[in-house]
């Protein structure tokens, strides 16, 4: 099968993640880095047909009006984690981008993320169904007019104040007519998500947010015979936990406490400063231990908005842990990863792989793709060497 | 297949890893501990016949005139490894094993280890081949008197000096007449592992002495048809590294450098003092991250005898590596554990495991059990998740 | 000036901070352990006349109904804290002991502690006064019987939820009528303070309980021409802040964030796991550092109850500075401490400096006692090494 | 007194600490940077007639053939230590500064900086006196040349291989006529400082070589009524060991084993890899302990050459201690800073307060500076606390 050209859709496209993937695409369709953090770039997916960057274009939807160049050169200064001297390179090529980026949706994003508007979206008076139109507007045009084959779309957005999923029914042709209604709960992640599925154009949600993890947008992909995944993709200490705890496991260590303490400072952890919406976080960063042992340990997880770490994330993990004859022990790890450029490759190589799975006649929830997230959909596999090998298989699968 | 009686047989049968097993195994027999730490009591191995606590009996070699008592309670008060009130409860069980451990060898275990043995022992002259048989009259005495149907020696004792393995021949037939010569060079531990193999039973090395790792000894082991295995068990640092180098290798994220300090202050820390003892161990703990890898990053091991550790042993490891777009990150890790608590229990298991091997019908080398080797001998699989899957692949095997 | 006879009368007397420093005074007075942990052993304060181990005599008060044997053992067997050889040693004496320790009082010490009380005592309905008189009555008796010159009570009980101090009046001649009023607001603490003041003994409050820190209390004490000081310990991680702090500023090194997370799961743990009473403590760990620095960094101190750690608190701080040139670095500390261990050795300090203060013609609040506290009333000196100095330079004044 | 011009001469001027130093100079003289890092610019400082930053002028010996703004960009772009836009406008200042730096001398250096020497001083032939005369030259061309009243000589060249002081004669009389001989051991850094002296300059020893600590030339100093101070710049672990080490002994916490590993990967890493540099390095750093203990815990030290870490140093610290009732605990700090950022400041601070010192009539050793050094010369005096405060008492002196 010839590769073809796909788009790459971004919610929150001037955020931190977003902008750092951008950067970096636009780096690797010039030769100017090297594929360092890219999965889809190992040698194992070396046989797939992957879409090639230079047949990428990128695009997006965002609320705030700020500039990708100006945002790059936050990652540059203020956070010390891009090279300044690849954004110098890239100026022109992000300034054009900014024409790609056009207004999203504020719909049942609460308070903290409407604080970082626009005004002009603030402003705005329109419904759930009157938005998804609008944003699925935006979408096709891109498509169109960059002749696009296939178009993934990840959410990279700041995370929403957690909703309860209950609320809704379980069928698209009973959600559907709510969109039209006034105060209709669906968080605008959910928005973008049937904006999407209704395209036929595969959707990743990259962030803890809702998205399209509800029953009734589940049946609206599999009617559409399109790919989606989510949610929350799984960066640093999540991965750490998915890696270790099952080490603890099979060898039958018993862990008494897990403790992890989160610091950093960029605007997601601004965002998740506001309690509405770090719960949302903090369920997806801790469920996965009792999943992996088949035990409760006591666990403690907190994210913390610390200003002077910018987009450096530190983890401090403390592990209590029984060995034998009862006697205890303790692993502790500390992270000091950049939380944008660890997310970015995971983005680009996300929708390859939608892309991919798509065009091979995928449909529904990929979980093949689990090794991405911290909560991953679908699947109750959590042990990350496992989601790894299922994410082999699948490739496998696809040579015959 | 019925559960037979099954010996133990320890070499450094009074050392801190061999009393651990000891007191563990007691414990085990009078339910006074649970099993946390024994890979081979979790859930997805019940089905197997494996050799029931009571079926097990203990005996081995030691080169120093201590007794087992007196070096639990050293776990107990010095190291502050073990309750108390477990090595009360078994005070008599432990005097009453000392009858069970026989004099070892001192060929060719160098300065450091002849330093701390009985002065009869070192005065003692005897060739290879006498060494040998003496040892094998101990084991198979023990075998008789305690109506054994398979004993499975285990090598726990200090690290020898390292060997260059291409003196020697590569077959048995050729190997076996140097025996009898004076000055032959090969170490105690593979002295042991002939003694076991000649006698039928399956032999463990779990140092990093040579043992059985030499392509005449494994003749051997090949024309007696009984399994054998090593080597160095894989309890800490190294266990950490198999299982965390697999999860940078599966993210693309490349290792710059990855330093490791450990420190321990018990009787192996004093032995590894020795610059000619500790250059077999780093060996040992270094090699695995370039097979991980693919490539190999600057890499420093160090194993230091700081005397206030006792039996506890630190690790700090920083793991400098390279994210997205060539940024530098770090992931540090502290593992506080007890070593002897981290060994025990995967002696036992290793015995079981073998024992079990031996009677299905196993011979050679067992690499299904790579698991619980930092440097498993007859495979190149390091990555502990799959060194685990082909345990369970093994023993799903013998399920029909 | 011959030593005397003193008496040291600790509330919460069967806590882990009590019962560790009863077990090392029956210990030092039988020769069983070292002085290691003492301020007063130094050899700087060699010279001083203070009161001789055989010249203590131990009472207290508690709530709870629980012996001190038992106290002692979960510092053995739970909290793997002290060698149980030792308190098998002193088990007499403990038994013994427990006549010493009388009914606390519970007035407003808040529902968390309350609910950890003797039956009886939630029963018991007195005014304030009537407490206070209740106290007094023990510590006299127990002066008496024993032929004390001296009697030295500590507050080592669970921390008070916080109390509005600028609700009480400022002189004592104004608070003292509101004890017989129902309904007077006064924590626990600071009727054992005024109990004690009222007989002319020094008080010493080691938890951030207001206890005597009242104006209207300093007023009484003045008056009574008695020694007091507090508040809270410093054992810990705070000791390590107005350590480090100081080398930060005397550098230059412009410290952005410090971040502090603590874990631990003693009974003061559960006590401050309620959000009431941790407000008392999060505020006395956390503002020494402006007062070091002379500006506000961004600060976070978490207390984390994990049940797992008993007596063991860690804790991980994270001091992100500003070198020359702006560039940002970063100091991270674990510390890994046995509290109740430190705390005991300066409960025994304190009281021997307040006792020989007292003898000494000494009143008020004792200053030169700064470095033993987390927040020192009566002096805004939060440098650990200046504080230090202090006391020396008061212990030099006493020679003349 | 009026300020005064005051030259600052770096020996070594294109290493990372002087490059860093100079870069700095340069921003603080055009107020690009602000003061953080700087002792001297501390609030208790600033009635002292320091030199301005206008009125110093930089010059010094180098023995590579590299540019200032080389080495600079390394700073920014390898080591991501400094601020490429600092650079960028320092572009033009640190290029004319390359006219400033002279040829240093190879003599006695030791192999490993030799071969990172420019070939044409690899082959220079000069006995010790040719040396020092020329080297003066370069010193007083470069006082005449820009009007100095004074000129500070700061010795920042990388560690020279340890030198038995033993063999040199006392006093400078015997010593002088030495250095006309072939052969003679002086190092380079006490050649260096002879020239220093003997044109009546103050001299500073940064680094652990010789200098001028070696009695004869201490003579010299004093006859010349100089002042000199040294050695071994105090700037990461050893300063954190000055200020723990005394709170653990001011607690009477028993520090059983002090272990503390040091990686980074710059030039002065490779120069340190040599065992015989590395060694004065070791020594340097360890030997305070003892000092501020008055017992000799056991200690190990390492410095590794890391190339990934650059200029940035990370320290591993794990100190053992027991606490009371002789109970073990541990304290572990992590350091990572950055080494050139960490050294300038105190290197412009050491010029300053030397300049001061010389011009209010100070000579011989300034152990009022100690508080700058890991090995103070001429006093004993190793607490950090201390040392601060007999710097703050000194200029205190200089008001009256």
């Amino acid at each position: 099968m010839a590769s073809s050209r796909t788009g790459i859709w971004l919610i929150g496209a001037k955020g931190g993640v977003a902008t750092t993937s951008i950067v970096g695409l636009l780096a690797l369709k010039k030769g100017l880095t090297e594929n360092v953090g890219l999965v889809s770039e190992l040698p194992q997916f070396s046989h797939l047909d992957l879409a090639a960057w230079d047949d990428i274009v990128i695009g997006g939807h965002d609320i705030r009006s700020t500039s990708l160049l100006d945002e790059a050169y936050k990652m540059v200064f203020e956070s010390r984690a891009i090279d300044g001297r690849l954004v110098e390179k890239l100026k022109d090529d992000l300034t054009a981008l900014d024409a790609n980026i056009q207004d999203g949706t504020l719909i049942n994003v609460g308070k903290m993320i409407t604080s970082l508007a626009d005004e002009k979206l603030v402003q705005l008076q329109e419904t759930a169904r009157g938005a998804v139109d609008r944003l699925k507007g935006h979408i096709a045009d891109f498509a169109k007019a960059n002749k696009l084959d296939n178009v993934v779309v990840v959410n990279v957005s700041s995370t929403e104040p957690s909703v309860d999923a209950d609320q809704f029914p379980a069928t698209w042709k009973e959600l559907q007519p709510l969109l039209s209604e006034a105060g209709c709960r669906l968080p605008a992640s959910s928005l973008y998500g049937i904006a999407t599925l209704e395209l036929g154009y595969p959707f990743i949600n990259f962030t803890p947010s809702l998205g399209t993890a509800l029953p009734a947008i589940e049946d609206l992909a599999n009617s559409q015979k399109v790919c989606h995944m989510g949610h929350d993709g799984k960066t640093g200490e999540t991965l750490l936990k998915s890696t270790l705890a099952p080490m603890f496991a099979q060898r039958n260590l018993k862990v008494m406490s897990w403790v992890g303490h989160n610091i950093f400072g960029n605007m997601d952890a601004k965002v998740l400063d506001d309690p509405e919406n770090k719960k949302t976080k903090a369920v997806s960063k801790d469920r996965l231990l009792s999943k992996i042992f088949g035990y409760t340990p006591q666990t403690l997880v907190t994210i913390e908005n610390i200003d002077s770490m910018g987009d450096w994330k530190t983890a401090w993990d403390h592990i209590h842990f029984q060995g034998f004859l009862g006697t205890p022990m303790v692993m502790q790890f500390i992270w000091q990863g950049c939380d944008s450029l660890l997310a970015a490759p995971l983005v680009i190589d996300l929708a390859r792989f939608a892309d991919l799975a798509q065009r091979h006649g995928g449909s529904g929830l990929q979980t093949q793709l689990a090794c991405f997230f911290k909560s991953p959909l679908g699947t109750e596999e959590n042990d990350f060497a496992r989601q790894f090998a299922m994410l082999e298989a699948w490739t496998e699968s696809l040579k015959s």
